[in-house]
């Protein structure tokens, strides 16, 4: 029986990679008399990959990568006032409400009576803090933890520190291997709930067939999955 | 008795301070054709404070912060490849060999035979765990934790937590509001050792005086001063 639902955040309880893409297509404007929209989204992607080690995937690591990638593009042409509207779009994104997903309070409020549920997401501790607070969603959770790597270890160390036995629990996410697959390695159940549009690091191309291994339209799916595998423990006893 | 002695890390265990001290004079520096450097600084310091509710204090911050003063300073003159240049100061920040502070090692070997040690540091979490792992102190912790806050409330949960009473536990830091008065104020020890340099957030006229807050000059100082509480505690039995 699961007692336990652990949920991601980004792109599973609230939207963040649509605003990058936003953010882009901006960007693409701002330089636009350098180069094409596909252009810059290439070089951007390139830009942001050599970048990753250095800068992490967070907002301000994403909008140093921006710049750059405005210098390179327009050859050391375009103008400080381009480069300070970039970093305005930056900032923009840091302050942008949040905005929920569709149905996810419904599917906290719903689970909440049964389950223990826990937050555990990946990224910028102070970022990631500020969204929590913003969403109102914090009182939810039993207990709330901000990662830097979301793997194996990881996971068995924070189930294990709070009591949250693999086989009764539960990662919903949008990230096979973030959420996804270090949960099923070690002998947890995992719900993927795949975000429409999917970021640069979390691209690939198809999805192991496992029995702890759900796939999901939307998150509002998630209590009916969660019942159908009580019942079915229940049948097994 | 003192059972767990607990490291702040920035300032603390290695320097990094200062290299936001030698970054800033390598922007004064690009700048120079428009403003002198005391003018460059005090407008910086301006720039982030206005900026560390959004970008924090990190150095991809920081780096945003350099970006928007040089295009201030300059009236929106400056070429495209200086601001290229600034933000490779970030990234040489990003990438800087970490310096440990001196005699830090050998006072953790002398601790940690009689304490639990345990690592507790603010700030970017991804830079954080790059520079816990690029110290090569992590395994002298018996837990390491990086936060978004230091204030009263974190310590108590985290001391409860881990089971670490705060009348015997000792906090060592450079900082007073992070980590000397938050722990002073939930009954634990305090062993206030200033840095050479202090950061922007990091200035205040004066220390309290108070039993449980001890000042140091360097951190070589602290296993003669917790010999002292110790001897201290026994002698009161």
């Amino acid at each position: 029986m699961i007692q336990v639902v652990a949920f991601d955040a980004d792109d599973t309880l609230w939207h963040n990679e649509s605003h990058f893409q936003e953010t882009q297509l901006r960007l693409a404007a701002i330089v636009e008399r350098y180069a094409p929209r596909e252009v810059v989204e290439a070089r951007l992607e390139a830009t942001e990959r050599r970048n990753i080690r250095h800068f992490g995937f967070g907002i301000k690591g994403f909008t140093l990568s921006m710049i750059e990638t405005a210098i390179e593009i327009s050859k050391g042409e375009i103008a400080a006032r381009d480069i300070q509207e970039i970093v305005e779009l930056g900032r923009s994104m840091l302050a942008a409400p949040l905005e929920l997903i569709e149905g996810v309070e419904e599917v906290l409020d719903a689970l909440s009576e049964r389950y223990r549920l826990f937050l555990i997401t990946k990224g910028d501790l102070l970022d990631q803090r500020n969204k929590i607070e913003r969403s109102g969603l914090a009182e939810r959770f039993e207990h709330i933890e901000v990662v830097s790597h979301k793997d194996a270890r990881t996971y068995r160390t924070l189930f294990a520190t709070r009591n949250a036995p693999p086989e009764a629990t539960m990662m919903v996410g949008n990230s096979l291997p973030s959420d996804v697959l270090p949960v099923v390695e070690i002998g947890g159940h995992a719900a993927f709930v795949p975000y429409h549009v999917t970021a640069l690091h979390e691209r690939y191309d198809e999805i192991p067939d496992h029995p702890r291994l759900h796939r999901l339209e939307r998150v509002t799916e998630l209590p009916a999955l969660l019942r159908r595998l009580g019942a079915g423990a229940q049948r097994t006893r």
